[in-house]
Protein backbone atom coordinates (compact mmCIF):
# COMPACT_ATOMS: atom_id res chain seq x y z
CA UNK A 1 0.00 0.00 0.00
CA UNK A 2 1.42 3.34 -0.93
CA UNK A 3 2.04 5.80 1.55
CA UNK A 4 0.10 8.77 1.03
CA UNK A 5 0.29 10.25 4.51
CA UNK A 6 3.59 11.41 6.71
CA UNK A 7 3.39 11.66 10.11
CA UNK A 8 5.71 14.97 11.14
CA UNK A 9 5.93 16.49 14.50
CA UNK A 10 5.32 20.52 14.82
CA UNK A 11 4.92 22.61 17.42
CA UNK A 12 5.22 20.08 19.64
CA UNK A 13 2.45 17.84 18.66
CA UNK A 14 1.97 15.00 16.20
CA UNK A 15 0.23 16.01 12.75
CA UNK A 16 -0.27 14.60 9.37
CA UNK A 17 0.75 15.54 5.76
CA UNK A 18 0.22 14.60 2.25
CA UNK A 19 3.58 12.74 0.97
CA UNK A 20 4.97 14.45 -2.09
CA UNK A 21 7.85 12.15 -3.84
CA UNK A 22 9.26 12.05 -6.93
CA UNK A 23 8.23 9.68 -10.06
CA UNK A 24 10.34 9.21 -12.90
CA UNK A 25 8.45 8.36 -16.51
CA UNK A 26 10.49 6.30 -18.40
CA UNK A 27 10.13 5.21 -22.35
CA UNK A 28 12.31 2.29 -22.73
CA UNK A 29 14.72 3.13 -20.06
CA UNK A 30 15.55 6.45 -21.12
CA UNK A 31 13.96 9.04 -18.40
CA UNK A 32 11.17 10.90 -20.20
CA UNK A 33 9.47 13.18 -17.57
CA UNK A 34 9.90 13.85 -13.49
CA UNK A 35 6.84 14.97 -11.39
CA UNK A 36 6.37 15.74 -7.69
CA UNK A 37 3.33 13.09 -6.61
CA UNK A 38 1.57 11.83 -4.35
CA UNK A 39 2.68 7.74 -4.39
CA UNK A 40 -0.46 5.18 -5.81
CA UNK A 41 -1.59 4.44 -8.88
CA UNK A 42 1.42 5.49 -10.40
CA UNK A 43 0.78 2.70 -13.38
CA UNK A 44 -2.51 4.98 -14.36
CA UNK A 45 -0.51 8.53 -13.70
CA UNK A 46 2.34 7.44 -16.05
CA UNK A 47 -0.81 6.11 -18.46
CA UNK A 48 -2.96 9.67 -18.29
CA UNK A 49 0.34 11.49 -18.48
CA UNK A 50 1.34 9.65 -21.35
CA UNK A 51 -2.02 9.98 -23.06
CA UNK A 52 -2.68 13.48 -22.34
CA UNK A 53 0.82 14.42 -24.31
CA UNK A 54 -0.51 12.30 -27.31
CA UNK A 55 1.66 9.69 -27.44
CA UNK A 56 -0.43 6.65 -26.89
CA UNK A 57 -4.02 5.89 -27.47
CA UNK A 58 -4.41 3.13 -25.42
CA UNK A 59 -2.81 1.12 -22.89
CA UNK A 60 -2.54 -2.23 -24.69
CA UNK A 61 -0.10 -0.15 -27.46
CA UNK A 62 2.54 -0.45 -24.36
CA UNK A 63 4.06 -2.53 -21.66
CA UNK A 64 4.31 -1.49 -18.14
CA UNK A 65 7.28 -1.69 -15.78
CA UNK A 66 6.69 -0.79 -12.18
CA UNK A 67 9.63 -0.12 -10.10
CA UNK A 68 8.01 1.28 -6.74
CA UNK A 69 10.65 1.55 -4.41
CA UNK A 70 12.84 3.10 -7.03
CA UNK A 71 10.12 5.72 -8.22
CA UNK A 72 10.28 4.82 -11.64
CA UNK A 73 7.51 3.55 -14.52
CA UNK A 74 9.09 2.23 -17.52
CA UNK A 75 6.84 2.07 -20.76
CA UNK A 76 7.99 -0.26 -23.45
CA UNK A 77 6.76 1.67 -26.52
CA UNK A 78 6.07 2.19 -29.57
CA UNK A 79 4.76 5.89 -28.72
CA UNK A 80 2.92 7.48 -31.36
CA UNK A 81 5.40 9.94 -31.92
CA UNK A 82 8.60 10.74 -30.70
CA UNK A 83 8.50 12.32 -27.16
CA UNK A 84 11.88 14.31 -28.10
CA UNK A 85 9.87 16.33 -30.14
CA UNK A 86 8.10 18.68 -27.31
CA UNK A 87 5.49 21.06 -28.34
CA UNK A 88 6.33 24.67 -27.69
CA UNK A 89 3.31 26.60 -28.89
CA UNK A 90 5.25 28.00 -31.49
CA UNK A 91 4.56 29.43 -34.68
CA UNK A 92 6.58 30.52 -37.22
CA UNK A 93 5.41 34.12 -37.82
CA UNK A 94 4.13 35.38 -34.32
CA UNK A 95 6.94 33.51 -31.30
CA UNK A 96 5.07 31.98 -28.86
CA UNK A 97 1.62 32.08 -27.87
CA UNK A 98 -1.87 30.96 -27.02
CA UNK A 99 -3.09 29.93 -30.07
CA UNK A 100 -0.32 27.80 -31.08
CA UNK A 101 -1.28 25.51 -27.72
CA UNK A 102 -4.49 25.38 -29.10
CA UNK A 103 -3.47 24.08 -32.46
CA UNK A 104 -1.42 21.47 -30.07
CA UNK A 105 -3.90 20.51 -28.75
CA UNK A 106 -6.60 19.92 -31.84
CA UNK A 107 -3.94 17.58 -32.61
CA UNK A 108 -4.56 14.89 -30.57
CA UNK A 109 -8.35 15.38 -28.97
CA UNK A 110 -11.04 14.05 -30.52
CA UNK A 111 -14.07 15.63 -31.63
CA UNK A 112 -16.04 16.01 -28.84
CA UNK A 113 -20.13 14.42 -29.25
CA UNK A 114 -22.97 16.02 -27.93
CA UNK A 115 -22.28 14.89 -24.39
CA UNK A 116 -24.61 14.51 -21.89
CA UNK A 117 -27.31 17.25 -20.48
CA UNK A 118 -26.84 18.39 -17.23
CA UNK A 119 -29.13 19.96 -14.50
CA UNK A 120 -26.82 22.81 -13.40
CA UNK A 121 -28.10 22.03 -9.97
CA UNK A 122 -26.35 18.82 -10.11
CA UNK A 123 -23.02 20.53 -11.84
CA UNK A 124 -23.01 22.81 -8.87
CA UNK A 125 -23.04 19.56 -6.59
CA UNK A 126 -20.51 18.00 -7.92
CA UNK A 127 -17.51 19.33 -6.09
CA UNK A 128 -19.36 18.49 -2.76
CA UNK A 129 -19.58 14.94 -3.67
CA UNK A 130 -15.94 14.73 -4.71
CA UNK A 131 -14.83 11.90 -1.66
CA UNK A 132 -11.26 13.11 -0.25
CA UNK A 133 -10.35 11.09 2.84
CA UNK A 134 -6.54 12.39 2.24
CA UNK A 135 -7.59 15.97 1.72
CA UNK A 136 -9.51 15.76 4.99
CA UNK A 137 -6.86 14.41 7.15
CA UNK A 138 -4.09 16.43 5.42
CA UNK A 139 -5.69 20.12 3.82
CA UNK A 140 -2.80 19.26 1.25
CA UNK A 141 -4.54 16.95 -2.06
CA UNK A 142 -5.95 17.91 -4.87
CA UNK A 143 -8.63 16.02 -6.44
CA UNK A 144 -10.04 14.91 -9.80
CA UNK A 145 -13.28 12.83 -10.19
CA UNK A 146 -15.54 11.19 -13.01
CA UNK A 147 -18.85 11.55 -12.45
CA UNK A 148 -21.74 9.97 -14.71
CA UNK A 149 -24.22 12.25 -16.25
CA UNK A 150 -26.59 11.38 -13.46
CA UNK A 151 -23.88 12.53 -10.71
CA UNK A 152 -22.42 9.45 -9.75
CA UNK A 153 -18.97 9.14 -8.30
CA UNK A 154 -16.91 6.49 -10.80
CA UNK A 155 -13.40 7.44 -9.20
CA UNK A 156 -12.04 9.65 -7.75
CA UNK A 157 -7.75 10.15 -7.30
CA UNK A 158 -6.02 12.61 -5.05
CA UNK A 159 -2.14 14.17 -5.26
CA UNK A 160 -0.09 17.23 -4.31
CA UNK A 161 -0.24 17.52 -7.51
CA UNK A 162 -3.59 18.97 -9.76
CA UNK A 163 -2.22 17.74 -13.20
CA UNK A 164 -1.17 14.36 -11.51
CA UNK A 165 -4.68 13.78 -9.82
CA UNK A 166 -6.19 14.43 -13.28
CA UNK A 167 -3.40 12.02 -15.15
CA UNK A 168 -4.54 9.23 -12.31
CA UNK A 169 -8.17 9.59 -13.22
CA UNK A 170 -7.91 9.43 -17.06
CA UNK A 171 -5.21 6.81 -17.09
CA UNK A 172 -7.67 4.83 -14.61
CA UNK A 173 -10.52 5.50 -17.54
CA UNK A 174 -7.58 3.89 -20.46
CA UNK A 175 -7.26 0.76 -18.49
CA UNK A 176 -11.23 0.52 -18.01
CA UNK A 177 -12.24 1.37 -21.87
CA UNK A 178 -13.51 4.89 -20.91
CA UNK A 179 -12.00 6.79 -23.90
CA UNK A 180 -12.91 8.92 -24.52
CA UNK A 181 -15.33 9.79 -21.60
CA UNK A 182 -18.14 10.84 -24.26
CA UNK A 183 -20.87 10.66 -21.11
CA UNK A 184 -19.48 11.68 -17.77
CA UNK A 185 -18.34 14.23 -16.14
CA UNK A 186 -14.98 15.52 -15.06
CA UNK A 187 -14.68 17.14 -11.76
CA UNK A 188 -11.24 19.11 -10.01
CA UNK A 189 -10.87 20.24 -6.66
CA UNK A 190 -9.16 23.63 -7.84
CA UNK A 191 -8.66 26.29 -10.52
CA UNK A 192 -9.21 25.71 -14.23
CA UNK A 193 -5.73 26.73 -15.81
CA UNK A 194 -4.78 25.32 -19.45
CA UNK A 195 -2.87 22.17 -18.50
CA UNK A 196 -5.66 20.78 -17.14
CA UNK A 197 -8.80 21.53 -20.25
CA UNK A 198 -5.81 20.51 -22.04
CA UNK A 199 -5.63 16.99 -20.35
CA UNK A 200 -9.83 16.71 -20.47
CA UNK A 201 -9.91 17.81 -23.69
CA UNK A 202 -7.47 14.95 -25.42
CA UNK A 203 -9.49 12.71 -23.42
CA UNK A 204 -12.73 13.39 -24.95
CA UNK A 205 -14.83 15.03 -22.03
CA UNK A 206 -17.31 17.24 -23.37
CA UNK A 207 -17.63 18.35 -19.45
CA UNK A 208 -15.14 19.52 -16.79
CA UNK A 209 -16.16 22.04 -13.78
CA UNK A 210 -13.84 22.61 -10.83
CA UNK A 211 -14.57 24.83 -7.54
CA UNK A 212 -12.32 27.51 -8.88
CA UNK A 213 -11.56 29.99 -11.27
CA UNK A 214 -10.48 29.85 -14.68
CA UNK A 215 -8.12 31.32 -16.79
CA UNK A 216 -8.54 33.33 -20.01
CA UNK A 217 -6.49 30.52 -22.13
CA UNK A 218 -8.24 27.52 -19.98
CA UNK A 219 -11.85 29.42 -21.58
CA UNK A 220 -10.47 30.00 -25.19
CA UNK A 221 -9.34 26.53 -25.15
CA UNK A 222 -12.48 24.75 -23.53
CA UNK A 223 -14.85 27.12 -26.20
CA UNK A 224 -12.20 25.85 -29.24
CA UNK A 225 -13.07 22.07 -28.32
CA UNK A 226 -16.58 22.71 -27.93
CA UNK A 227 -16.23 21.50 -23.99
CA UNK A 228 -18.16 22.76 -21.01
CA UNK A 229 -16.53 24.77 -18.77
CA UNK A 230 -17.89 25.47 -15.68
CA UNK A 231 -15.99 27.15 -12.59
CA UNK A 232 -16.74 28.77 -8.65
CA UNK A 233 -19.01 25.41 -8.17
CA UNK A 234 -19.46 25.77 -4.79
CA UNK A 235 -23.41 24.80 -3.20
CA UNK A 236 -26.13 25.49 -5.38
CA UNK A 237 -23.78 28.15 -7.64
CA UNK A 238 -21.87 27.51 -10.39
CA UNK A 239 -20.46 30.17 -13.49
CA UNK A 240 -20.91 28.53 -17.34
CA UNK A 241 -18.27 29.60 -19.25
CA UNK A 242 -18.49 27.64 -22.50
CA UNK A 243 -20.77 24.75 -24.00
CA UNK A 244 -24.00 25.91 -22.17
CA UNK A 245 -25.94 23.93 -24.47
CA UNK A 246 -25.35 21.28 -22.02
CA UNK A 247 -26.67 22.74 -18.59
CA UNK A 248 -30.16 22.60 -18.45
CA UNK A 249 -31.74 25.24 -16.07
CA UNK A 250 -32.58 24.19 -12.70
CA UNK A 251 -35.96 24.76 -11.12
CA UNK A 252 -35.67 28.01 -8.68
CA UNK A 253 -32.02 28.03 -9.95
CA UNK B 1 1.16 47.58 -19.45
CA UNK B 2 0.44 44.08 -19.80
CA UNK B 3 -2.73 42.44 -19.83
CA UNK B 4 -3.59 40.42 -16.81
CA UNK B 5 -7.19 40.52 -16.48
CA UNK B 6 -9.45 39.40 -19.42
CA UNK B 7 -13.06 40.07 -20.19
CA UNK B 8 -15.21 37.23 -21.01
CA UNK B 9 -19.11 36.55 -21.48
CA UNK B 10 -20.53 33.83 -19.23
CA UNK B 11 -23.91 32.76 -18.43
CA UNK B 12 -25.01 35.87 -20.47
CA UNK B 13 -22.87 38.46 -18.25
CA UNK B 14 -19.37 40.25 -18.62
CA UNK B 15 -17.08 38.81 -15.93
CA UNK B 16 -13.30 39.02 -15.32
CA UNK B 17 -10.82 36.27 -15.52
CA UNK B 18 -7.20 36.15 -14.95
CA UNK B 19 -5.02 36.15 -18.08
CA UNK B 20 -2.87 33.02 -18.85
CA UNK B 21 -0.05 32.93 -21.64
CA UNK B 22 3.06 31.02 -22.71
CA UNK B 23 6.24 32.37 -22.28
CA UNK B 24 8.65 31.16 -23.47
CA UNK B 25 12.54 31.24 -22.28
CA UNK B 26 15.44 31.19 -24.28
CA UNK B 27 19.02 31.19 -23.76
CA UNK B 28 21.01 32.25 -26.23
CA UNK B 29 18.22 32.04 -28.56
CA UNK B 30 17.46 28.09 -27.57
CA UNK B 31 14.52 27.25 -26.08
CA UNK B 32 14.78 26.76 -22.65
CA UNK B 33 11.85 26.39 -21.01
CA UNK B 34 8.06 27.13 -21.66
CA UNK B 35 6.29 28.25 -18.44
CA UNK B 36 2.13 29.25 -18.83
CA UNK B 37 1.95 32.46 -16.91
CA UNK B 38 -0.10 35.98 -16.57
CA UNK B 39 1.79 38.39 -18.30
CA UNK B 40 3.77 41.22 -16.86
CA UNK B 41 7.55 41.05 -15.11
CA UNK B 42 8.61 38.71 -17.42
CA UNK B 43 12.10 39.80 -16.79
CA UNK B 44 11.63 39.04 -13.54
CA UNK B 45 10.24 35.75 -14.05
CA UNK B 46 12.95 34.05 -16.17
CA UNK B 47 15.68 36.22 -14.03
CA UNK B 48 13.85 34.11 -11.00
CA UNK B 49 13.34 30.83 -12.95
CA UNK B 50 17.21 30.77 -13.77
CA UNK B 51 18.19 31.82 -10.29
CA UNK B 52 15.96 28.43 -8.86
CA UNK B 53 17.45 26.39 -11.25
CA UNK B 54 20.94 26.98 -10.06
CA UNK B 55 21.41 28.90 -13.31
CA UNK B 56 22.64 32.44 -12.56
CA UNK B 57 24.04 34.44 -9.29
CA UNK B 58 23.14 37.76 -10.19
CA UNK B 59 21.14 39.67 -13.43
CA UNK B 60 24.74 41.06 -14.08
CA UNK B 61 26.29 38.37 -15.30
CA UNK B 62 23.81 38.05 -18.51
CA UNK B 63 22.46 40.26 -21.03
CA UNK B 64 18.45 39.90 -21.06
CA UNK B 65 15.92 40.89 -24.17
CA UNK B 66 12.14 40.71 -24.27
CA UNK B 67 10.18 40.40 -26.81
CA UNK B 68 6.74 40.92 -25.16
CA UNK B 69 4.79 40.91 -28.61
CA UNK B 70 6.08 37.22 -28.76
CA UNK B 71 6.03 36.24 -25.66
CA UNK B 72 9.82 35.29 -25.16
CA UNK B 73 12.53 36.47 -22.88
CA UNK B 74 16.13 35.36 -24.00
CA UNK B 75 19.03 35.37 -22.24
CA UNK B 76 22.75 35.83 -23.55
CA UNK B 77 24.60 33.63 -21.07
CA UNK B 78 27.09 32.79 -19.50
CA UNK B 79 25.13 30.30 -17.67
CA UNK B 80 26.32 28.85 -14.35
CA UNK B 81 26.34 25.53 -15.68
CA UNK B 82 25.05 23.83 -18.74
CA UNK B 83 21.00 23.56 -18.59
CA UNK B 84 21.01 20.61 -21.02
CA UNK B 85 22.01 18.47 -17.47
CA UNK B 86 18.89 19.30 -15.50
CA UNK B 87 18.26 17.01 -12.49
CA UNK B 88 16.76 14.18 -12.67
CA UNK B 89 16.51 13.53 -8.70
CA UNK B 90 18.21 10.61 -9.32
CA UNK B 91 21.22 8.93 -6.97
CA UNK B 92 22.62 5.41 -8.92
CA UNK B 93 22.13 3.29 -5.97
CA UNK B 94 18.21 3.91 -5.30
CA UNK B 95 16.98 5.18 -8.01
CA UNK B 96 14.65 8.13 -7.95
CA UNK B 97 14.05 9.68 -4.32
CA UNK B 98 13.16 12.75 -2.01
CA UNK B 99 16.80 12.06 -0.98
CA UNK B 100 18.41 13.19 -4.23
CA UNK B 101 16.21 15.81 -4.72
CA UNK B 102 16.89 17.39 -1.11
CA UNK B 103 20.76 16.99 -2.11
CA UNK B 104 20.31 18.41 -5.54
CA UNK B 105 19.21 22.00 -3.88
CA UNK B 106 22.12 21.52 -1.40
CA UNK B 107 24.28 22.49 -4.64
CA UNK B 108 22.96 25.57 -5.24
CA UNK B 109 21.56 26.69 -2.15
CA UNK B 110 23.69 29.22 0.26
CA UNK B 111 24.16 28.21 3.71
CA UNK B 112 21.21 30.56 5.89
CA UNK B 113 22.15 32.61 8.50
CA UNK B 114 20.54 33.16 11.78
CA UNK B 115 17.59 34.82 10.41
CA UNK B 116 15.04 37.37 12.04
CA UNK B 117 13.23 36.80 15.01
CA UNK B 118 9.22 36.80 14.91
CA UNK B 119 6.35 37.18 16.59
CA UNK B 120 4.15 33.92 15.77
CA UNK B 121 0.87 36.31 15.75
CA UNK B 122 3.14 38.90 13.02
CA UNK B 123 3.88 35.29 11.03
CA UNK B 124 0.15 34.27 11.14
CA UNK B 125 -1.19 37.48 9.61
CA UNK B 126 0.89 37.76 6.66
CA UNK B 127 -0.85 36.16 4.16
CA UNK B 128 -3.96 39.09 5.09
CA UNK B 129 -1.44 41.73 4.26
CA UNK B 130 -0.80 40.13 0.53
CA UNK B 131 -2.53 42.54 -1.73
CA UNK B 132 -3.82 40.97 -4.45
CA UNK B 133 -5.77 43.20 -6.71
CA UNK B 134 -6.13 40.77 -9.22
CA UNK B 135 -7.19 37.88 -7.47
CA UNK B 136 -9.90 40.37 -6.11
CA UNK B 137 -10.94 40.58 -9.64
CA UNK B 138 -10.79 37.63 -10.77
CA UNK B 139 -10.00 34.58 -8.15
CA UNK B 140 -7.88 33.33 -10.29
CA UNK B 141 -4.16 34.11 -9.38
CA UNK B 142 -1.97 32.95 -6.94
CA UNK B 143 0.26 35.35 -5.05
CA UNK B 144 4.41 35.87 -3.26
CA UNK B 145 5.05 38.71 -1.39
CA UNK B 146 8.36 39.40 0.16
CA UNK B 147 7.82 40.98 3.96
CA UNK B 148 10.57 42.34 6.31
CA UNK B 149 10.90 41.09 9.43
CA UNK B 150 8.47 43.33 10.78
CA UNK B 151 6.09 42.92 8.38
CA UNK B 152 6.32 45.09 5.85
CA UNK B 153 5.14 44.21 2.80
CA UNK B 154 8.29 44.60 0.51
CA UNK B 155 6.79 43.49 -2.99
CA UNK B 156 4.26 41.00 -4.31
CA UNK B 157 3.47 39.57 -7.65
CA UNK B 158 0.04 37.56 -8.79
CA UNK B 159 0.17 34.98 -11.46
CA UNK B 160 -2.02 31.97 -12.40
CA UNK B 161 1.15 29.99 -11.63
CA UNK B 162 2.24 30.10 -8.05
CA UNK B 163 5.74 29.06 -9.01
CA UNK B 164 5.72 31.75 -11.27
CA UNK B 165 4.57 34.01 -8.42
CA UNK B 166 7.62 33.18 -6.48
CA UNK B 167 10.46 33.14 -9.00
CA UNK B 168 8.83 37.12 -10.16
CA UNK B 169 9.40 37.84 -6.50
CA UNK B 170 12.91 36.53 -6.54
CA UNK B 171 14.14 37.90 -9.60
CA UNK B 172 12.55 41.36 -8.40
CA UNK B 173 14.68 40.54 -5.26
CA UNK B 174 17.66 39.63 -7.44
CA UNK B 175 17.37 43.37 -9.70
CA UNK B 176 17.61 44.99 -6.20
CA UNK B 177 20.48 43.29 -4.90
CA UNK B 178 18.28 41.67 -1.90
CA UNK B 179 19.36 37.87 -2.82
CA UNK B 180 20.16 36.05 -0.22
CA UNK B 181 17.19 36.96 1.26
CA UNK B 182 18.54 36.92 5.02
CA UNK B 183 16.29 39.40 6.71
CA UNK B 184 13.05 39.36 4.87
CA UNK B 185 9.85 36.78 4.91
CA UNK B 186 8.19 35.03 1.83
CA UNK B 187 4.66 34.46 2.04
CA UNK B 188 2.91 32.51 -0.33
CA UNK B 189 -1.07 32.63 -0.83
CA UNK B 190 -1.39 28.30 -1.36
CA UNK B 191 -0.14 25.39 -0.09
CA UNK B 192 3.65 24.72 0.39
CA UNK B 193 5.00 21.79 -1.82
CA UNK B 194 8.91 21.02 -2.35
CA UNK B 195 9.25 23.25 -5.47
CA UNK B 196 8.48 26.74 -3.80
CA UNK B 197 10.25 25.79 -0.81
CA UNK B 198 13.07 25.05 -3.41
CA UNK B 199 12.99 27.97 -4.62
CA UNK B 200 12.83 29.78 -1.51
CA UNK B 201 15.97 27.57 -0.20
CA UNK B 202 18.48 28.83 -3.11
CA UNK B 203 17.31 32.54 -2.46
CA UNK B 204 18.37 32.14 0.64
CA UNK B 205 15.33 32.43 2.91
CA UNK B 206 15.56 32.36 6.07
CA UNK B 207 11.11 31.80 6.49
CA UNK B 208 8.61 30.78 4.33
CA UNK B 209 4.90 31.18 4.87
CA UNK B 210 1.84 30.05 3.15
CA UNK B 211 -1.91 30.01 3.76
CA UNK B 212 -2.16 26.02 3.03
CA UNK B 213 -0.53 22.98 3.96
CA UNK B 214 3.10 21.93 3.54
CA UNK B 215 3.85 18.43 1.39
CA UNK B 216 6.41 15.78 3.41
CA UNK B 217 8.77 16.42 1.03
CA UNK B 218 8.50 20.65 1.51
CA UNK B 219 9.09 19.99 5.35
CA UNK B 220 11.89 17.58 4.58
CA UNK B 221 13.89 20.30 2.70
CA UNK B 222 12.68 22.96 4.86
CA UNK B 223 14.35 20.88 7.50
CA UNK B 224 17.77 20.04 5.23
CA UNK B 225 18.34 23.70 4.96
CA UNK B 226 17.10 24.97 8.56
CA UNK B 227 14.30 26.91 7.41
CA UNK B 228 11.44 27.88 9.01
CA UNK B 229 8.39 26.24 7.36
CA UNK B 230 4.95 27.63 8.81
CA UNK B 231 1.18 26.39 6.84
CA UNK B 232 -1.79 26.94 7.53
CA UNK B 233 -1.59 30.57 8.46
CA UNK B 234 -5.14 31.78 8.85
CA UNK B 235 -6.54 34.73 11.17
CA UNK B 236 -4.24 34.58 14.39
CA UNK B 237 -2.84 30.28 13.90
CA UNK B 238 -0.55 29.23 11.75
CA UNK B 239 2.05 25.87 12.05
CA UNK B 240 4.99 25.80 12.33
CA UNK B 241 6.57 22.87 10.97
CA UNK B 242 10.52 23.66 11.17
CA UNK B 243 12.50 26.30 12.35
CA UNK B 244 10.56 27.40 15.16
CA UNK B 245 13.70 28.94 16.98
CA UNK B 246 13.21 31.78 14.79
CA UNK B 247 8.94 32.32 15.79
CA UNK B 248 8.45 33.60 19.22
CA UNK B 249 5.33 33.11 21.50
CA UNK B 250 2.92 35.74 21.21
CA UNK B 251 1.60 37.07 24.29
CA UNK B 252 -1.94 35.30 24.46
CA UNK B 253 -1.40 32.59 21.73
Amino acid sequence: MPRMVASVLRDGVRDEVAVEEPLEIRVDGAPLAVTMRTPGNDDELALGFLHGEGLIDSPHEVGLTEDLAANIVDIAGPLRHDPGARRFYTTSSCGICGKGALEEVAVHAPALGAGPLVDRALLASLPARLRQPTFERTGGLHATGLFSATGELIVVREDVGRHNAMDKVIGWALGNGRVPLRDSILCVSGRLAFELVQKAAVAGAPILVGVGAPTSLAIELAADRGMTLAGFARGDRVNVYTGAERVRPSAGA
